[in-house]
């Protein structure tokens, strides 16, 4: 085998109640990478999008993480990799991440498989350090093991995956840039005990309630006192979207990632276009570019398309 | 009919990482509360123990939850009631909800049932309002429900049962006095983010592991940064307990409510029966009475144990 190509799909992260630890992974968009192993030990990048990210493999989040890999098992090779992203890069739903893991998945099933997804996650988190400045594991674990992924731990990384009932999700990419400094800059330092309570409360209810199939309790679980009231301001329209989505019979939701793609849960695929028709009904008025996803919830993470 | 006698089972609160929403029940002890309809519109109380606890119905958490039911139906009748205590007021596992709760849940049987065990737990809250100052439902909903529970709202009152595997419980009681208000005025008005953010990611897996049956995992999130650290020092001996517990080969475990009890969760009888061991080692040595309780997780609430 000497040419893997693999598909990685798009991540929900920060789901509400569920900062920086809960993610779930969606079925659109999703990218397609190609890895190809090389007798030289170098890593050589092309893009087959218009994105313009850096081809420089220390540059690019897909030639940290690989190397990475290369590093551990001092390997005398390299890879050449072919990125075609459909996920815009810088719109909250793990664009980086789904480079970065589909990458490493690639070429762990060109060494045979000899990695764990718990160790290929470590790996993509390199890549996620490039991105964002941090090793968080929120978009790498739903991309690569699919399916809801709480992160309990990131050092010892430790990733659990949660039982869930078929649900559908909405996503809104509002075409303005939110700077991680900004969104990082904004939150609170301290939070009062009292509202850390409710989160917590919160999310151990939305965990049970996936894990039975409750709807309405997913629903009333969705509530975020701390990030959402004071991240909502970087994002035109925020409250604007979420009640017309709840109106339309959303279950919940809230800021992917660190915005500025909202997102929507829902319980059918026809109430999940209600809301991207609701969404888009908000949107239409701002002047704001924007684009709408509507997916299930993808049960399985990265995953190979052609081997050969 | 016109007695119901039920038994109320123990109760640990505040479970590690989840501070004010998680508990469950106990197997041992528990308390026996016989209520009997009567003509007169009034609450008659009756301790056949010896823990000299109040009789007007208006300083008894039961006279109270009582009242708040019978306030509720308009009654023209009232109650006589009979309690024998087994569980130590004080202790800091549910004495007074076990009171309280299988007190309405004995009248409510008188009535048809013509309540639910939501409502039933709500009466039960205003004797923990009696008992503590607030209307929390930490003891009442797993003594009301049995098993584990989490409550993820007081107002409106919001109780989710957990799946959980079988598991047992060490709990000692040392016999000192924790007043509610010091182990109250310890805690810190605000956490960091970071902390709560660690705090929550744990009460997630552990929702998920204990619906798993994962007990590596259960383990794993046992870890209280937040509360646990400041109280502690309230209970002598702490950390050689917890220590000496985890080495007998317990899961986790933490202060139990607001202490002075502390409990340690295991996966077998014998591990449960080698931490009690363990524990009676180490508070052997400080000249502190103390006793101590081996259970299993007990997955029935307040149970009818007679009717005529």
């Amino acid at each position: 085998m000497n040419e893997v190509k693999v598909h990685a799909p798009a991540t929900v992260a920060n789901v509400v109640c569920g900062f920086d630890c809960l993610g779930f992974a969606l079925s659109e968009p999703y990218d397609e990478i190609l890895v190809r192993k090389i007798n030289e030990p170098t890593i050589r990048i092309t893009h087959l999008d218009d994105f313009g990210l850096p081809t420089d493999p220390k540059k690019n989040v897909v030639g940290v993480a690989l190397q990475a890999m290369l590093d551990l098992i001092n390997a005398g090779f390299g890879f050449e990799v072919e990125i075609t992203k459909h996920i815009k890069p810088g719109s909250g739903i793990g664009s980086s991440s789904a480079s970065s893991s589909g990458a490493v998945v690639a070429a762990n099933h060109l060494l045979g498989d000899r990695f764990t997804k718990l160790e290929l996650a470590d790996f993509a988190m390199d890549g996620e350090k490039l991105a964002s400045g941090e090793r968080h594991a929120d978009n790498v674990a739903p991309c690569i093991f699919g399916g809801f992924t709480l992160v309990r731990s990131t050092d010892p990384l430790d990733i659990v995956l949660l039982d869930f009932p078929p649900l559908f999700a909405t996503v809104i990419h509002p075409q303005i840039e939110i700077k991680t400094s900004d969104a990082r800059a904004i939150l609170p330092k301290d939070v009062p005990l009292k509202d850390a309570i409710r989160q917590w409360s919160n999310l151990g209810s939305l965990v049970a309630a996936l894990a039975k199939g409750d709807c309405d309790l997913i629903s009333r679980s969705m509530e975020d006192l701390i990030v959402e009231p004071v991240r909502k301001s970087l994002i035109p329209e925020f409250d604007e979207v979420k009640s017309a989505s709840l109106e339309a019979g959303a279950l919940g939701g809230g800021i992917s990632g660190s915005g500025p793609s909202i997102f929507m849960l829902s319980g059918t695929p026809e109430i999940a276009q209600k809301i991207a028709e609701a969404m888009s009904a908000v949107y239409g008025n701002t002047g704001i570019e924007f684009n709408i996803h509507v997916s299930q919830i993808e049960s399985e993470g990265v995953r190979i398309l052609m081997d050969n």
